[in-house]
């Protein structure tokens, strides 16, 4: 049985986590298929949302910045900072007059390194999260149904298991409020025209949500829901087709795997473990 | 002393290429400083816009897809395609419905080579742009002041010299129907928080206008001309600190340059030279 809590700004010093009961989003509209208006662009009736889509080229990995402009606080959050970009991350962020204030992973990567725990060790205000089901250490845990706040603006925790067990997808609130068309940051679940199990979360969702992944190795930045239930080269096909193409991937051992994972399950800092996370 | 043309798609095939004389966009109004709320995410107003940022890794290259989705033929233009990535911008032009009409370039770039004749040879109906002070081979010539129609969208064509002698930067138009805010694709003329003296022209824009690059070597995709105002380190300096700066750089031969630039100079193709321009 999932528990839907809700993670909030905290404007006072003084305030503490919560959780709060909410009734859960359950159904979710599943819109006509829209243009393809996608302008890499979402946010197209928020002017309050700072977006910033960030690239690690060694691992070709996407980190994402997201804030809330119009918030006193200007509150921002990093979605999957890779360790050798956190600083680049921070000064933007500085730059930007931002105030950044959770540092979120989709799932543990086996790839690269997270930038959690270094991001943590800088401003150690920062709460890092990361999904119940995955295991590793955080100062939060989302579960499926959770919304993290930041400013007036949050993101959806969506279970899209798959690539790892706990991996889940988060997706920007449905509501008058919030940025459209609708943004969600995939992970490895969904590439754009590739891999990942899991449309049968993200497909309900309405087909001109803007789809950002973890990574893209053809130089795409962007994608919509509507043009990976066409094109996507796996989740197209029936799912004996799907099962046979995923088990002949032969794919090679991931490099950075006997690094990354361990390094990940504690936020990215080994040495210090549980103290950075 | 500068002419001003009016480049439009022509819907019927029966239509020759015209060149209108209109009163130049003389007066630039240079709006307050605005809010960071980018969100890699322009034409917020504009839903007919369909946008996409595309990256070739190689010589971290951006390629900018944009198109008139609400003009029945969904006319198409790519700025700065690359050849070895024009089969995979090709394919996401079909998958989105669009009719690719132009292959602009920036400038006669010396590190990678164009994708524009390659595109010629697969879609022959495609015309290639690029400056007349480039003095490279084309299909159509632009001069600053000039507009470049794609279905009810058009791209403004403002002089940027200083990477090289021929550099134009192409920004979305000023109107009601018009994306906002509004994008400039810069070249090589201005980087994030990089090179290029072309704060003349670039930097008269509205501070909340969006600039795309052609490259950027750290993983940033998007700023806005507020942004390298205030942290551009060559651009935020005086003129005798920048020319320093410039004098000192000590840069590489750069290694394509004698491959990309003679290859660049005829559309990408050297063997068929003005045949594929």
């Amino acid at each position: 049985m999932l528990r839907f809590r809700c993670i909030q700004l905290f404007t006072s010093p003084f305030e503490a986590p919560f959780i709060q009961s909410f009734k859960p989003h359950t159904s979710i509209s599943c819109a006509q298929m829209g243009s393809y208006s996608t302008t890499s662009s979402s946010a197209q009736n928020s002017p309050k949302l700072v977006f910033r889509q960030l690239f690690e080229k060694e691992s070709s990995t996407y980190t994402y910045l997201l804030a809330d402009a119009s918030h006193p606080q200007k509150p921002a959050l990093l979605i999957d900072p890779v360790d050798k970009t956190a600083d680049r991350d921070l000064a933007l962020v500085k730059e930007l007059g931002l105030k950044i204030i959770y540092a979120i992973n989709t799932h543990v990567h086996a790839d690269h390194v997270t930038g959690s725990g270094l991001i943590k060790t800088k401003f150690p205000g920062v709460k890092s999260i990361i999904s119940k089901a995955s295991n590793a250490k955080a100062d939060l845990f989302v579960e499926p149904g959770d919304k993290i706040y930041f400013g007036d603006i949050f993101l959806e925790v969506r279970a899209t298991p798959g690539h790892t067990l706990g991996c889940v997808s988060y997706v920007t609130g449905d509501g008058p409020n919030q940025p459209q068309p609708r943004m969600a940051f995939t992970g490895d679940a969904l590439l754009i025209r590739g891999c990942g199990r899991t449309d049968f979360q993200i497909f309900t969702l309405p087909k001109d949500t803007l789809l950002y992944p973890a990574h893209d190795y053809k130089g795409f930045t962007v994608s919509t829901v509507g043009e990976e239930m066409l094109y996507n080269p796996r989740l197209s096909k029936d799912k004996e087709t799907f099962k046979n193409i995923m088990q002949n991937l032969n794919l090679s051992y991931p490099k950075m795997m006997d690094v990354a994972v361990p390094a990940n399950m504690v936020c990215g800092l080994q040495e210090t473990k549980s103290e950075a996370c």
